[in-house]
């Protein structure tokens, strides 16, 4: 099985901000951009892996700026790290206004993904390798994220979280 | 500004599972999942407000079980801390199976809203009084989950989210 | 086969009313409303059966009051009697002003199901006990209502219609 | 105001039954149905009245036949007779074989709409003259289930219904 | 298999321009349109064959005139012409103004589409006689029209297309 | 107002086919294609002249390939001729497997749009200088297919256009 990078697995996802999807302030719902954001990140997680991707977890996810009707939102998700059978997928959401064309930052967010056979079982994924220095990075929160779910999950105890504790502990 | 109770602001939205919102495997998909979790908290969060909320964020969700086509599924949600403007919602979800009746948790989320007034401003919430030992279990998690969010956005140093601190030292 | 009460099969949804889902005066569609009470009811019929159940037909259903877009809607449904496969389900709908959070009865509604097995064919249905006197004026109504449905179809003679002939002669 | 016939207002909606529209059995959820036919019958209460038209009530509507998927589905509504501000609307849906072509007659039902002004008033409507043997029958009936409306919603005594009281007393 | 006439496909679909589906400006979506008529002619050419139909091509559209939000469109579609195992199917969309009734031409297109078995082979459709001046001129059209398909698509050489030809040099 | 490149408007629109998008044989419909194709292409119209932008047209599509659900399908859109005021916009569609993750062209579309002001008057729009061999072949194509719609339009006479007559008499 052959390890594949982040570019392997990019995905590009532009759409519209139709009046249909917004709330009472006229701007994106978060519901619709996480149902966006869902597929966009099952699709890079399947070009990594070449397999069905069920939705395991989706981490903590800021919406720090509204996303009013008429813009472009452009959702862009690449595997950042591979563990046996699941992947953590890393999203940047885009906006671009309508008429000066300027883009900004809407939000990031990291779902997980698990592969699965047919019948639904976890299966094997290829190895991620990272390439530019961002990559990297994110590769190396991944680690710390995982044990910050099963943490917060109860599968593992605090004290077994050697990454997080060195971050809370200044280690 | 009266403070109210999680029972004023529970929410309940029970739906069916239709074939246009599966996966391959026939199961629900996240992303439907997540809009869903979305209204349902959001009306929980305008329930205890009386405002216009709008999605700030989604904490960490676990997808652990499918949600099969043709299950009854319910989203329980229920105001579980309220800041200054700011209330972190708590959603349950359940699953019943179309044949049997037998109701199982598929899983838990956390979502964070703010009220804003008609120009978006964030504006001021009531207070959260618990009651039960579940609420109150929630209520006391909700300022160790803001610290750890806080923290992941870099907008507070891990040496002063105390409680944080307190979990993974064993302080 | 063990009789139930209209609480065994009491279903909740509760939603908001989004802008594509408004007609020309920004108030909820009736035909979407109706799709909403088919959704709701036909839960509340498969929780009493345990069932595949199909709409079999609506009964008159008024609609007194617009729902403003922004409104919250609660459709609440119970079995109100069963009969051999068939289940009356009487649905009563909610809305709660945004901001007031007041709530007002905007309609009420009644739709048949049956129970059909997996080749379509109708199926028996537990026993429908009613338990409060609201539950018991409708289980009593039901009848009038099959009555009424059979004579409207021409499948009973007016003559034999005898709780219907009651009404409307005084007898 | 001058008066119209039921052809002035004759809506014809016909569209496929798709996969995302459909029950366990594979065959057209009644609510999508309903749906469909609140909006032939606004048409038709429009092109009566060419006003604003809201749904009043939705009288007896029996799903005698299912509606398989991939069915060519046609609904044909006119306005049966106008009282000063409502219309009844009559509802004729066909369904068609996807290969054989035969079209059977999948269920009647019928709508009463309201005629208002851009504030949400009533309005007055044009009179209706039937011309068809089918026409007159059905613009007779109109006024036996207006009374029948009433008598269900407690607005009229049974004893005033003198149309309904001919139909179950023989007289 | 027996020859038929446009009229025994012609497929009218009359429906309202919803809020949700429109642009900026308030009009319908092009987009939109387009699926309705591929919906519609679809059905057309379902109508004619008696088969499974997929679109092979949508011929040359132009969307001359703007539909506003509230308006009814009709979508108007008959088999123009039928070859081996393809149609050409006209449309007209007209749409309505919501209070004068006003009945104006919104555009025409032209698609085609070919007859499948099950397997997706295509299958020999019946021929179609064209009765009026109009069906006659459109029938006419129709050669010249996929002549043109198959310069565009280089599956013919120009020089081979006789209708063309004779089009832009007099002959 | 300045030039600007193919590039500047490119607009990648990668999305899954749902099974509520597809026709009897499991495929996505011509509709649902064409109506992501419309979104896509308004997009990359509306990065080229950052106004508002409405379909004008729709060029002869073919629809070669059939896109099987599960497949993931990427819309590729850039502007390929500016005209005064419209743009056409020049369409690649690729289709994956979901499993091989093969990827092959499953059709090409033109679209023409007008930019238009908040009033819907047609305004000006930046030229378009081509760069590579592709998008040189296309920008002269474009004023050949304008000439093609006018004649087809009836809004040019066959003698003038002289790009199309060199087409099809070897001129």
């Amino acid at each position: 099985m052959q390890a594949k990078t982040p570019s392997d697995s990019k995905t590009l996802m532009t759409d519209m901000v139709l009046p249909s999807e917004t709330n009472p302030l006229n701007n994106l719902f978060g519901g619709e951009l996480l149902a966006r954001m869902d597929r966009a990140s099952s699709i890079a997680a399947r070009r990594h892996s070449r397999r069905i991707t069920v939705t395991a977890s989706v981490n903590h996810v800021a919406f720090n700026h509204a996303v009013p009707v008429g813009s472009v939102v452009t959702v862009e998700a690449s595997v950042s790290r591979a563990f046996n059978s699941s992947m953590e997928v890393y999203l940047d959401v885009w906006m671009e206004d309508r008429f000066s064309g300027e883009r900004t930052k809407a939000n990031e967010a990291i779902y997980t993904f698990v592969a699965v056979d047919e019948t639904g079982k976890p299966t094997k994924v290829p190895k991620l390798i990272p390439e530019t220095e961002l990559e990297k990075e994110r590769f190396n929160g991944a680690l710390r994220r995982k044990q910050l779910s099963l943490v917060l999950a109860r599968k593992m105890k605090p004290s077994d979280a050697t990454e997080l504790r060195a971050l809370f502990m200044g280690e």
